[in-house]
């Protein structure tokens, strides 16, 4: 596909600067080829301008006298590049039909718009939505329904009775809605609690690869409009995350806590139960939370890498800290005026 | 389905206090409708009983002065309504019969009462019992056996020779049986130890979506009765994990480590490999363990969450936590008389 | 398989001590039989060889003097003792041939040495090396390229256009070219930013169970030659892991990050986004690396275990640790000569 700069300069809302150009795809400064557009987000890259094959480039305003070349002159210029990515890349979508091996209930009807893969299985009471792509091995349980444009990878599997919005995305070997870990001690061993509740996901949800989003015990487990849940993620049940919130890789809730909207949650984090998060929350990489969080702000628990020799002897002092700062109060006493 | 709460009294073994009455669910006090059983666990929800839509509750004895609707009585009401839950909740199951789409080898029996899904795939010498339940597009690979009523749900993979006992669950996604990470350096790189041992896993054991125990290297890698894993927990070769042990979500035991029988293990916790973990062991989330626990009783490791611009001035002080310590007994000598 | 013990030691190099005589298996000290070879490693082991079952030992020249039976005598037992584990028990292999219910786009040409299960599927474009062997219920996207001898598990899922060495192994459930983990906020809401790149991994790389590795945002994902990653790791999009690089359990990478070659890294371990970490660097299980390391060496920041009344002190202190340097700093003043 190529495309005329001043095409994208209208695409994006942002202004043509020099020559038109036709461009055919996005680059980086240092790998780009003759018709790519690249961008620049911190001033110090600007001298790059000058070596890179880029044809065009996207950058502030204030930037411009560094650029001879071509450009889109933007106030955001890494959310303009990634417009003109999107509209440069749309989507791959397989050709709508049901492939011969999927195995539909009787009673589910597709969408002509709608891919059905190879090997699909598609159990009784389903409900499935315009342009939907379902992807070869993937399970959907009865009674689950999938809005409109929502696009499931291979393998996964969807529990019954969950409701997915639209123009979600959920990535390969995800599980949702598998029963909510719920067990009841009964003498000498524990008995499984049923998990009567389902998972309700909103629109514009991504689920990454390898997640697990649990049914909820009583009630449902409820994943917001907007929400991005990297791979390996895990949603224990009757957790509620609110809507635009982000969670990277292996980062983790535990069972009926609340996480409100636009938090920001790093790699590794866990996230105790029955808990409460408020929004605008950012919790950074491999952080432990057990306690709620009723203020904005940046929250982190986890120590600084340093090598193995140092932090023996630091790591083997931190279990006498207490009785450290004991001896300290004891000093300051004698030291008293 | 409904049933008279005095049934209800009867199968948990509880008193019926007050009017019979027809139950036909479970619900917490606040979302309850009529014909709903909710209970009470701690004194301070009881003025709730006033205001709830329920028609029966489960509390204490001493409490019953507090409610004027028919009520079971129990000493653990919480365990009496996981009971009453499960009573009016049978678990789902699937119609028995071979789904025409799945490959089951000619020289397995699969029993009349079993239930084989869609795309299930059952190689040689694999050996099943009465009642169990195969979800769609699961592997079971050769020589495996499957105990009576176990269900396994979609997608999962289970390695050659594993045993899996009797009224077990594994969830969808899930991996029993891949080999261990053994490898040993040889000069430049590095080679592959055949994983020779197997899984072996007891009766009533679940494995939550998405987790993964490996094969052992010479001997096998063992699940004790009764052990609950949730989802996305690895288990390395040769791990043995007690009876009636349960471990959340990302938590994993490095290999050939012993874990002892009734622990319960957070989210998140890693255990080092080569150690020995006692019975009764109490592991707080996200710990990490390096060396062998020999008494019974609850284990941290992790830090407290705080604030970023707090946390990481002591993160940072934290590197030269044995310095201070020397500091501050350079002072104790100072002031000694 | 039963072969001469004088074979092994030629086939691995090792002289032959004491009488020949017929090899069936490998075993450790304790559990072998007899027709089984064990081996000694650490000198504290070496009175186990009176009692042992086993037919034959592998051990040092030096402890020779402790063994009465015949013996391999080599300077690293425990690799002689790997390489005698692989020879007498070769990789089991399904016969090549292609199942039915396998779905293989048109234009993919499957060599006669190739296995393809039941349930696969292969779409158009792909390229399958020599004695390769896909796994049941596995989906291989377009336009992927698979070297010789690469064995890919049941119900894995590899996204178009990646690129997959020779001699590699990847176990079941895991997810290879999922898109990366890119977001970019557009006012109230997040826009996916489109990944574009690939993932290309080398030769004898080893992928466990359950595994994320992600495709690359602009350019690609790289794995390198030797590489062997547990279950449940997880490679964000544009990371480079180098040659002969280890990583454990739940381990993770964040996008963008260069990883050295032959780096060992624990399990649970968390590597930052955007950095950079040198070859022959080892990381401590549980550690978060969130700068760059440059400096080989072994690294660490996860915490050491405690009871929990002691811990709990000990970290509540933790919070006021800068001021408890301060409060020291205050002293020692007061203290200067």
């Amino acid at each position: 596909m190529a495309i005329k700069l001043s095409e994208l300069a209208e695409k994006t809302g942002c202004r043509l600067h020099g020559d038109d150009c036709l461009i055919t795809n996005v680059s980086d400064l240092d790998t780009a080829k003759e018709g790519d557009i690249a961008f620049v987000y911190n001033p110090k890259y600007l001298d790059k301008i000058a070596s890179t094959d880029a044809s065009a480039i996207i950058l502030k305003e204030i930037w411009l006298k560094h650029c001879s070349k071509p450009a889109l002159v933007a106030d955001n210029p890494r959310l303009t590049f990634v417009k003109v990515a999107r509209y440069l890349n749309p989507e791959k979508r397989y050709d709508a039909g049901i492939c011969r091996s999927a195995d539909v209930a009787d009673d589910v009807s597709v969408p002509e718009s709608a891919y059905i893969g190879p090997n699909v299985v598609i159990e009784p009471g389903v409900q499935l939505g315009e342009n939907i792509q379902i992807g070869a091995n993937t399970v959907i349980c009865s009674d689950t329904s999938i809005g409109d444009n929502t696009v499931i990878h291979p393998n996964v599997s969807i529990g019954h009775s969950t409701q997915i919005g639209k123009n979600c995305i959920i990535y390969a070997g995800t599980v949702i809605g598998a029963d909510g870990f719920g067990y009841e001690r009964d003498g000498d061993h524990y008995l499984k609690v049923p998990q009567l509740g389902n998972v309700r996901i909103g629109n514009y949800v991504e689920i990454g690869a390898n997640a697990a989003v649990d049914r909820g015990a009583l009630l449902d487990t409820v994943i917001g409009d907007g929400v991005k849940l990297d791979n390996l993620v895990q949603i224990a049940h009757n957790v509620v995350v609110g809507k635009h919130t982000v969670m990277s890789g292996h980062s983790g809730i535990a069972g009926s806590t609340k996480v409100g909207d636009y938090c920001l949650i790093g790699g590794g984090v866990g996230i105790g139960d029955n808990i409460e998060i408020t929004d605008n929350v950012v919790i950074l990489g491999r952080t432990m939370v057990v306690s709620s969080i009723d203020k904005p702000g940046a929250y982190a628990s986890s120590m600084l890498t340093d090598e193995v020799s140092n932090w023996r002897k630091n790591a083997l002092r931190f279990r006498h800290l207490n009785e450290m700062e004991k001896r300290l109060k004891v000093l300051e006493k004698k030291l008293e005026p």
